[in-house]
């Protein structure tokens, strides 16, 4: 959207912006590292599917203030001029370690760690933020929606509802690596080439005098559609798409029937048999209005003739957890570690790694460990970029990404995958080495009396 | 963000351009009204604030489709040649009636009306559902926040967890309507001239060996900022504000200090009286983390002296309430009133306008009417676009609609103003007009058989 105009390294708090000037004045230039992470899983996700940093990346790699940028922070007479110019010639340069996207992780592990001088690393907390936290609300959501089909088709119906447009590209993309068949959002479809999906509405039946005559005209134009039969009454609805199939004989190809509202579960038997009585077995059922994984799981459980689901709001807004208890903390500066012990949140310093430890092909548990220490599992953190510039482990395509989702998935205990809460839940420990940090920190500051 | 690269227009889903392509063949060009409403109240909102038309009036002003739109379209197959030479030439043409920004609105009540030819109405369906779905879904969680605060300011934060880019500007616009002080996102500042407020996070104190140092740097640079005292003991952080002042003496002009985890309240009592001990009494308190409209309006009733609050994640994602059952329905083509009667949804047909009935300057119910019957109170919708062009009534600045929701706000009932549900809630009429066509219409679709 071309309006309103603002400039996308502003997407930013402005404390970001008066901290970097205190750093600048202050000439504290060191590395400093910051670890992303989650500080504990909402009640009804056993897992986070980790996703959105692509989107980091391309950020950090075209980041710096334009002229607009500059000028309207120089309008709030909060900057300098020279601090101004220095903004002009900022780069990101840094280093990011992040998990590949569609990997699954758990409480307090770090999905993504940037170290880098600390004005560029503290810059860009919040879009590095909102776009993690966006695309593993979202992703997250989906795995669950995905498994909960199993193996239907899910198709993403929620641009509308979504929060905004960024949030429907993003979510069409998150969704994708989670599993999700195709979307309706054709921007979506044009921005990242994802299978795009799509027939009629209500409004469509609606503005023709007669339903009859509405999928007659619809069928010609696109043989194999599918028709939606609940603009009125759904069962009647089924039958007259019965009637097309007698008028059309041999040329009759539509390919299914969407209900969009009832009790979906009883309509879809109805629509079945009525289906499977005039010999159209290869006209299929899709369901769609108000659906969410329980609802799906539900439907599934019961037998419910249908061959795929669109869901809309529910994934779209991620409704049951529409927000993570996401952070982005300095946890190393002027290569010390750093920790914060305000009430409740005492933060694990230091460079980490997430270690996997499978058996049999199957995650048992997870060590978080210092980065540097010997592999004791799977190491799931990966440098991704170097000096503000992608290695090949961060450019990863889309497809690669929904592949890597699945053999993850796939590698969780099946419990995991349930939509009830697992007990107990996945196993993270902290390793001896991490935990010795930890301590040290702490007595350390104890020793100095930041307490005091 | 340039990446990824979408077309604007094309910020719609697959079925109205199949749909669109249908009107094109059947030469369908006669003018559809839809009406955008929402079916029922969330649980814990006793109105919701209309908000996010300009964002839908400037989207229909430039609505066009692009050369890479069109190219992408072609690429999909399904679209002919003079079907995508009919798309380049289009424009919308036609009429939208809209309440004002700011405008508290209930169920069933049309937010926006837009007539046009069917293809352009029905083309802007999903764009227009988002904007107005998510700007109101917004501006009615701030009123909440801002209601609560009972006068003190509250101050967005939510950029880093908001869903999306996109979200998080139109969440800044939405909020200042909605009465909210500030926001931390830069680029809403820099986007909608909106006031932009913050001062340093953790990382900047964990950045320093030690917390007083960081305090004397920071204040150093900014004398009348905010200091953030819970980094490591929240009280011992008042007191070295308290040391800083004894430092600094007449040249001490710290506005406040933000609490940011723990009991905010009993921690807001123990800083207001160190700071009151050591004769800072100009020296406010600010407080953030976690906080709604419940959590505030406890620390307001408690008496807890906090001048101001910062709210983030749950006022950005509307946590109590992410989406609205909002529907973008037609009701009237080819001059005929057209409703949809599958289960639970029956439609209201034909043009209509909200009258409010007030007493002694307080809303008393609302009408919900035809456009053309005698007004029975104030009339709320208003014709913003004509022939694709904004009317007077469509150009609003975001002050004026801050205004303009103030105003209304304080028209409401009171109890409507609650947090607590309104018993019973407030009352809206058909009018006798607006029922006559619903059962003339009911009663032709019976006599025509489409139920059979």
């Amino acid at each position: 959207m071309p309006r309103p105009h603002f400039s996308p390294v502003l997407l930013t708090d402005l404390y970001e912006l008066t901290m970097l000037q205190a750093y600048f004045e202050e000439r504290m230039r060191d590395v400093a590292v910051f670890s992303l992470f989650v500080r504990r899983l909402p009640e009804r996700r056993n897992y986070l599917l980790a996703c959105g940093v692509d989107d980091v990346l391309a950020f950090l790699e075209t980041l710096r203030f334009d002229e607009a940028a500059l000028a309207y922070l120089d309008s709030l007479g909060r900057f300098s001029t020279r601090f101004l110019h220095y903004l002009a010639d900022l780069r990101f340069t840094g280093e990011v370690y992040a998990v590949p996207e569609g990997t699954p992780v758990f409480a307090e592990e770090p999905l993504v760690e940037i170290e880098a001088p600390i004005s560029e690393a503290q810059l860009v907390e919040a879009f590095v933020m909102n776009q993690i936290h966006l695309q593993t609300v979202l992703a997250s959501k989906a795995a669950r929606v995905v498994g909960a089909a199993r193996g239907r088709q899910v198709v993403d119906f929620g641009l509308r509802r979504m929060h905004g447009t960024d949030a429907a590209l993003k979510a069409a993309r998150a969704f994708h690596i989670a599993g999700v068949h195709a979307t309706s959002n054709v921007a979506a479809g044009q921005a990242y080439g994802l299978r795009v999906a799509g027939t009629l509405a209500h409004s469509y039946v609606q503005a023709h005098d007669d339903e009859h005559e509405a999928f007659r005209a619809f069928a010609r134009l696109y043989p194999d559609t599918v028709l939606l039969v609940d603009t009125y009454d759904t069962l009647a609805g089924v039958r007259k798409v019965v009637d097309l199939a007698r008028e059309l004989g041999p040329r009759f190809r539509v390919s299914a029937v969407r209900l969009d509202s009832g009790d979906l579960g009883t309509l879809a038997f109805g629509a079945r048999r009525i289906l499977d009585d005039a010999g159209l077995r290869s006209v299929g059922i899709f369901a769609s209005g108000g659906l969410n994984e329980d609802e799906i799981a539900r439907l599934v459980a019961a037998g419910a003739p249908i061959d795929g689901f669109g869901v809309g709001t529910d994934m779209g807004v991620s409704r049951d957890a529409p927000s993570l208890d996401i952070a982005y903390k300095l946890v190393e500066y002027a290569g010390r570690g750093r920790m914060k012990l305000s009430t409740g949140k005492v933060l694990l310093p230091g460079r980490k790694q997430i270690f996997r430890v499978e058996r049999d092909g199957i995650a048992d548990h997870d060590v978080l460990g210092r980065r540097d220490e010997p592999p004791c599992g799977r190491a799931l953190l990966q440098h991704v970029m170097a000096g503000g510039t992608r290695r090949p482990e961060g450019r990863v395509t889309l497809n690669e990404a929904r592949a890597h989702a699945k053999t993850e998935l796939d590698r969780l205990p099946a419990q995991l995958r349930d939509l009830a809460p697992a007990t107990p839940p996945y196993r993270v420990d902290l390793s001896a080495t991490l935990m010795q940090d930890r301590d040290a920190l702490r007595r350390q500051h104890d020793r100095e009396g930041t307490h005091r």
